[in-house]
């Protein structure tokens, strides 16, 4: 399968502790060898970085991790293939244009009958049943709200919805933001945390690093971090049950 | 303004060599300090580096022009802003999906009553002119051919009497390609050069670069480059004529 990894933070906030013991997975402690990416959002533009190369191999991938981006949203993923072949164009994350957003998407797991997802005017570019799925999510979304709704809520409890449709296709873990909102739904497994005031040490299940996140962060800071297994030993992280959705923003849970 | 660099080759080729001519422009040799940005197609994705800092300070760009990614189509910008604020969500290339393709666009110039523009699904994330102009374009085009035609030629020539009625707002120039075809569009200033057997050497004009191509290439190459300016000084560069549009197809010129 896959490694997802998601950040929501109420303050601009770099993801390079994190990133960096994901990438890990990607060949060093994990199988995850088929390409990995990462999307920052900074303000309402997103930045990405992408690789077909193994991520604990690539050089794009060492920028990254020593290079601190600082955001509110950010989703990655290391891959290991199973529908579609290992090329860059079926790399996740995959990102359209909604409603004069950027939206980002990744997904773990794999899914039957998904060619029969109808995408409208969203149409994939690679041979994935994450990006058919990312397509019909989106085009479900502007069939039912031609416009950006004023209020989000409805819209997101229709993606849950949608969610769960999926999953009646096989395992589909994903996550997806807007830039402001970030969403995970979980199918089988993911985890996540949030750290805030006070902060604590934390320690990389994958390498050898430790942070004091006491020295990183201000008291007002709120960063909830997303991942398909914790990154960290000495924290606890909240396991997600199957077809347990989530929405974030600036950190917190708000369904 | 702006500077656009572009490249269109038989084979994947890299671009370190014209990229790091053009961005020395970004602050150095030239005042195109508005950030800048770089998208290379690799069979049908595209990866795409940008930073709102200036290009000669960046450390994204120091990476991309000491790795070299091998493409057959390249759109690449510094900017010198104009229309829109300094920021990542107005830097340029712009990115849409139309027809199953990553399409990615770059303008030099400015426009006046380009809010006026309809952009039917494509909506602009950022407010710079050229964004508005560029989903405009796919707008116009999604309209006229709901799928991508079998046969393009029609649609190339459609492009060019869209960037003639985008010329009669103000100053356009621009580079557009859907990974296979690199359509260039001259309002006042960009100049060409197709580069094939017999290879010869060349001199950057921005930087201390001399390289001598016969060793970078086999004899079947043909690489095309587009730029604002001449990028070396000791080759011939086609200047092209205002309201000249051409479009390459594997570095040579189909229209």
């Amino acid at each position: 399968m896959c490694e997802l990894l998601g950040m929501s933070a109420n303050v601009p906030t770099d993801i390079c502790f994190s990133f960096s013991g994901l990438i890990q997975r990607g060949g060093a402690t994990g199988p995850h060898v088929d390409g990995w990416g990462i999307s920052f959002y900074e303000g309402k533009a997103c930045r990405t970085f992408k690789d077909s190369l193994p991520s604990c191999e690539s050089r794009i991938a060492r920028l990254v991790e020593s290079y601190p981006i600082k955001s509110r949203a950010v989703i990655g993923h290391i891959r290991q293939a199973n529908r579609g072949a290992v090329k860059l164009e079926n790399t996740h994350p995959f990102i359209r244009e909604l409603w004069g957003r950027h939206w980002t998407f990744a997904h773990n797991g794999q899914l039957n009958g998904y060619r029969r997802l109808r995408t409208a005017d969203f149409t994939p570019i690679g041979n994935t049943d994450s990006e058919r799925a990312f397509c019909w999510i989106l085009a479900q979304l502007r069939e039912r709200y031609r416009t950006r709704p004023q209020n989000m809520q409805p819209s997101f409890r229709f993606i849950g919805r949608l969610c769960h449709r999926l999953r009646e296709l096989g395992v589909f873990n994903m996550l997806l933001t807007d830039g402001n909102h970030l969403m995970a739904y979980c199918c089988s497994t993911l985890h996540w945390i949030t750290r805030r005031a006070p902060f604590g040490q934390a320690t990389l299940k994958d390498r050898d690093w430790q942070i004091d996140f006491a020295k990183e962060t201000t008291p007002n800071d709120v960063v909830t971090v997303i991942a398909t297994q914790p990154l960290t030993v000495d924290e606890e992280w909240h396991a997600m049950k199957p077809s347990e959705f989530h929405v974030f923003r600036g950190g917190e849970v708000i369904i």
